[in-house]
């Protein structure tokens, strides 16, 4: 007779393996399939991020077409097209309908896709949904027809089953099409495909974006460059980082025969000099070879590989937006909020974590029609990625809340937490692997190096807001104070005049003596010819002044601009020109004039104007030159104010000197 | 001459399959395993649910203890062994070195894990920063020796690495033990193993749990009961909620012959009535067979199932805490804080969501120690374990964070986010399958039924907490006259003869005059023979009042209480006790008293006292009866007052009537 099985064989009799596919069924939420408004959005961002790899990786300049349209009660069918290299028959079955399928894993670069789970995950969901297979239309360019398949996924086995099959003529050279029908349900705004697809359109202003909505709309994200990023290289692993068990896989799973050559060859950034330093430092011989290394010694190793100095990891695997880019995305998509300040974009120097290197990058943009109200906008991005939800999840959210942003200018309860104010920040991570929360990649977890690249950007970015805000201030005061004096002053001369039967005195040297200013005004004009800036600088102090005037401008506005007069130098690389002004005298005026060809990208924001040769107490519409210029001025102010004093003695000139005259009300306004 | 490969061609060379253990090695944060500290968290708590699970299945009160030492720089050794059932040789190297394999993802009921992946995780985890072996040593009841067991996990298979095996002598009887050694650090404090114990024990009254720190200092949390949970029973899937893809997989997998025994024996809730109902709605034949239902014919079944009313789903495949445990669990543990205030902890009736019945219980406890100038405390439990991390992602958060608190009188600024205020607000959600964020199962996913229930359940308690607020300042102020007034006049008086000549007059009729309440106070005192509490009731109301009191108390304190006067009526099921009380002339007092044997589980804030016979604004230190009771009362108020009023008459009594005697200072004090 047979014993009755006991506890222990009971609980054993249940145990079994859990198909990855039936796992991630049951966990849908995980990959971002919880409700059906998200639903759509992943499985828009899915295809979408397939297509935009594909191209990237053909060097094609991507357009990619969007189609949401109605299917019936709570249902939507998605299509998704590009003008990609197509895929091979044959991984056709494996790309769409098998999770932890894919070509981006094992390659140590950038890439939107490295799970191979994204596409397969929503062609799970429409299975399950609404019982209807995936249909996938691919051409490859050396074929003359292109591929349908209808496809879906089987869960037990985490395979794909393909449940028809043919060819057709496609008017495409090559591309692809996914078209899935899906429990789903399309909203507009804040995260709806609307709102995805226009940050993707920002960070990736090389691509055309197209949606046509279910109600027909179409909405059209023309490309705001026709450069492709350089393609990210794939890179080796860097030693920095790098745990222990990962060495010893790769000594047990290399090809190379010894362990110098594993060193230098199988790793990033050890050098000749770095492998001999290293094998000295554990004691292990070039010739051994790398599977002999067990236990212990790759302890040593890898304390010595650490403790070593080594080449910092290449950045060729990185795929950054750059300042430039970053600036014109937003501008290209931000148009109607019209900001009034776009803080430089910051693009930090590559990192290492975990032995995958990674970047950060950060825009901020301040004013214009953004609400004053309310928290700050965060933009945040992965890998040219648009992460949409669990916003309260993420590091970028963490990194932005754990600055005290009152000292930069934004409104900010207890100096931690999302802080208030018409700004915008946009963060973007680029790595060979992103640290996500889950599989939805929809939030980057906690890590003390992204956190602390993505705060030490945050803060060069966020200065330059502080310096916005507070020239701004500074500006507005004397500004308004400028124009009342301008505006009153005459009114009540010439009302003095009239009682008192006097004729209306010359005003200009009360002005002067109450304003003591040099004023620079440059409002851009735009007209059919171009973009206009006169620049008027009057000298409302009562001394001779000979001043230098200094211009920042972009680099790529710069390269087209025309000066009249030329400038005294000019440095095209970092977007500089200076001119040293004809003396003025006091009350004296001079004007000089840019112009950029129409459509240029560039606007009053863009320019910076600094003037030298009066201290920033006298000075109104520009700043004095930040000490970090090193320019090579034709002469120096100090030379300039020498020669002009000399120039003034010779033909006799007198200073102008109001102190005599000296009236209470100008008493409280110097500084 | 072989051609060069095409780019769609060099890119179909690169899709390979990933290993789901490959895929998790490079994404260990997903399960949890980010930072040293937080994977230390995780390592325990995969273990010590591990243990839980095991003990309850096996119908063992659970005894675990981890252990936690130093065992290098960065590195801690981690040891968490329980009495539980143990595991049987085979299966050992498979539950612990294995992703995706385990005993209770198939079966549909509550468990901690559910995934098959917590442990082998926090063994690749292990293996990866130390390149240590897992040490397992198992014993089940019937074999004389324990298995010892060192493991690894080889990601590239996703199978196990036997390192060493042998057995032992052990002195359990049955029970596990796992040993691990991995780059962590110990903190304490906030997301600390101590935290998550500590939470374990709250919600988990049943458990005795031992930490051993690597400092040596020991922690126990003991049992506050000795009673198991009823176990979690397996349930079939209910249709409500189910989807189309999950209806296709059950018609295809079933092994039942016929639609009519797979709808009425594969699914739960459907009765044979309904089955009849369904087959009718949509055209289906009861004798065809499963497999022969595709495509449309499935949708149609589908549709019919969710119009057909079913029976409701059952619980017994949930395993809720229960509201008595929920209290005396947080007592036990929150014993130095003290609240002043439990509110009875609210248990929702279990509902479905996606075919998986799921319920809610929320417990809010205020006052006390509990810091009043910080958000409030969440403790948030998803099947009876704490979630430590990711608060600002769980939709248990974002259910609080939406309630306007401050018409619950917590302060929060807006109407929304976490309130602020000397509160902790316990959710636990149970169900066989939890929607978490990711592996790393520390967030619940946002759901719309979830977040019904969550959301309904903090009404609930919120209302209990408002009520005692409000009563709290009610009484505050009125006690607080009350106070000044029994203190005060005397001396006034005093005075007032002492000046006049006059004798002191007697100042009852003047305290009543000006209170005109019914005071009732009735504080425990706890002494050796156990816990009294003496109840007194003045009245200090111009008129004679006939009054019925009537007690509320936790049923389990109830069925051990001694009454003296014994009530009037009882009802032991609601915990509620009533009494007629004498007659009370203006300044006449009465008392009575109820005992409860020493330890019982109950304080003043577990007694509510409400008086029938006077109206709200002229009663302190109880309330009036309450709308829901529906008491059978031994006579009815009017008849009471009535038979008061005749016995007066007949007494010749009259009222006493103070009005003549009108004094300025109470005209204010009336409502």
């Amino acid at each position: 007779m047979v014993p009755p099985p006991t506890i222990a064989q009971q609980l054993a009799a249940k145990q079994r393996e859990i198909s990855v596919a039936e796992f991630f069924e049951r966990n849908r939420q995980i990959l971002g399939f919880d409700n059906p408004q998200r639903s759509l959005l992943t499985t828009v961002k899915e295809a979408a991020d397939n297509s935009l790899d594909g191209c990237e990786e053909a060097g094609i300049l991507p357009e990619v077409t969007v189609q949401v349209s109605k299917e019936g009660e709570d249902r939507l069918r998605v299509s998704v097209e590009d003008n990609g290299p197509g895929i091979l028959r044959r991984e056709i079955p494996n790309v769409f309908a098998r999770l932890l399928y894919g070509s981006r894993f094992h390659s140590n670069r950038q890439a939107r896709g490295q799970q191979g789970i994204g596409i397969s995950a929503a062609v799970l969901y429409a299975n399950l949904t609404t019982a209807r297979p995936a249909k996938i239309i691919s051409k490859v360019e050396e074929e003359e027809a292109a591929h349908v398949l209808e496809l879906f996924l089987d869960t037990q086995k985490n395979q794909p089953r393909i449940a028809s099959e043919d060819v057709m003529l496609w008017d495409r050279p090559h591309g692809t099409r996914i078209e899935l029908v899906l429990r789903a349900r399309y909203v507009r705004g804040r995260q709806s495909p609307y709102d995805y697809l226009r940050g993707t359109a920002i960070v990736n202003p090389h691509a055309r974006i197209v949606l046509v909505e279910p109600d027909g709309t179409r909405v059209t994200f023309e490309r705001a460059t026709s450069d492709l990023p350089p393609p990210a290289k794939e890179t080796l692993p860097h030693p920095y980082g790098l745990e222990l068990g990962e060495l010893g896989y790769f000594l047990k799973g290399t090809k190379k025969p010894t362990l110098r050559e594993f060193l230098g060859k199988d790793l990033q950034g050890v050098s000749a000099r770095a492998v001999g330093e290293v094998l000295d430092r554990c004691g292990l011989k070039p010739g051994q070879s790398p599977s002999s290394v067990q236990g212990e010694a790759q302890e040593r190793l890898l304390k010595s590989l650490h403790e070593v100095s080594l080449v910092a990891p290449s950045s060729d695997c990185l795929s950054p937006i750059g300042a430039m880019l970053i600036k014109r995305g937003l501008r290209n998509v931000l148009g109607d909020v019209r900001p009034e300040f776009y803080a430089p974009p910051v693009s930090r120097p590559p990192k290492v974590r975990g032995g995958f290197p990674f970047m950060v990058e950060v825009g901020i943009v301040y004013g214009g029609a953004l609400p004053a109200d309310q928290p700050i906008q965060i933009l945040r991005f992965a890998n040219r990625v648009p992460l949409l939800f669990q916003q309260g999840a993420c590091a970028i959210t963490n990194a932005i809340s754990n600055l005290d942003w009152r000292r930069y200018g934004l409104d900010q309860k207890g100096g931690s937490g999302i802080p208030s104010g018409p700004a915008l920040i946009l963060v973007h991570v680029a790595s060979t692997k992103i640290p996500f929360t889950s599989e939805a990649k929809e939030a980057i977890a906690e890590d003390p190096e992204i956190d602390r690249e993505v705060t030490l950007a945050l803060q060069v970015a966020a200065r330059h807001l502080r310096t916005h805000l507070s020239r701004r201030s500074r500006r507005d005061q004397a500004g308004a104070k400028f124009e009342i004096i301008l505006k009153i002053l005459p009114k009540l001369a010439e009302k003095t005049s009239h009682l008192t039967g006097n004729p209306v005195p010359d005003l200009t040297p009360v002005v002067t003596r109450i304003m003591d200013v040099v004023h620079l005004d440059a409002t851009p004009v735009t007209d059919p010819a171009g973009i206009r800036v006169p620049v008027q600088i009057v000298n409302y102090t009562p001394r001779a002044r000979v001043l230098e005037l200094f211009a920042e401008i972009p680099p790529e506005a710069m390269a087209v601009a025309k000066f009249d007069p030329a400038p005294d130098g000019t440095d095209p690389g970092l977007g500089r020109a200076w001119w040293t002004l004809p003396k003025l005298t006091p009350s004296g005026r001079t004007q000089l004039e840019l112009r950029f060809p129409p459509k240029t990208d560039v606007d009053a924001s863009d320019l910076d104007w600094y003037v030298a040769g009066v201290d920033e107490a006298h000075l109104l519409g520009a700043d004095p030159l930040p000490g970090d210029w090193d320019v090579r001025l034709p002469r120096t102010i100090v030379e300039a104010a020498e020669a002009a004093a000399a120039e003034s003695a010779a033909a006799g000139e007198e200073e102008v000197d109001y102190d005599a005259a000296e009236s209470s009300a100008s008493a409280g306004e110097e500084e």
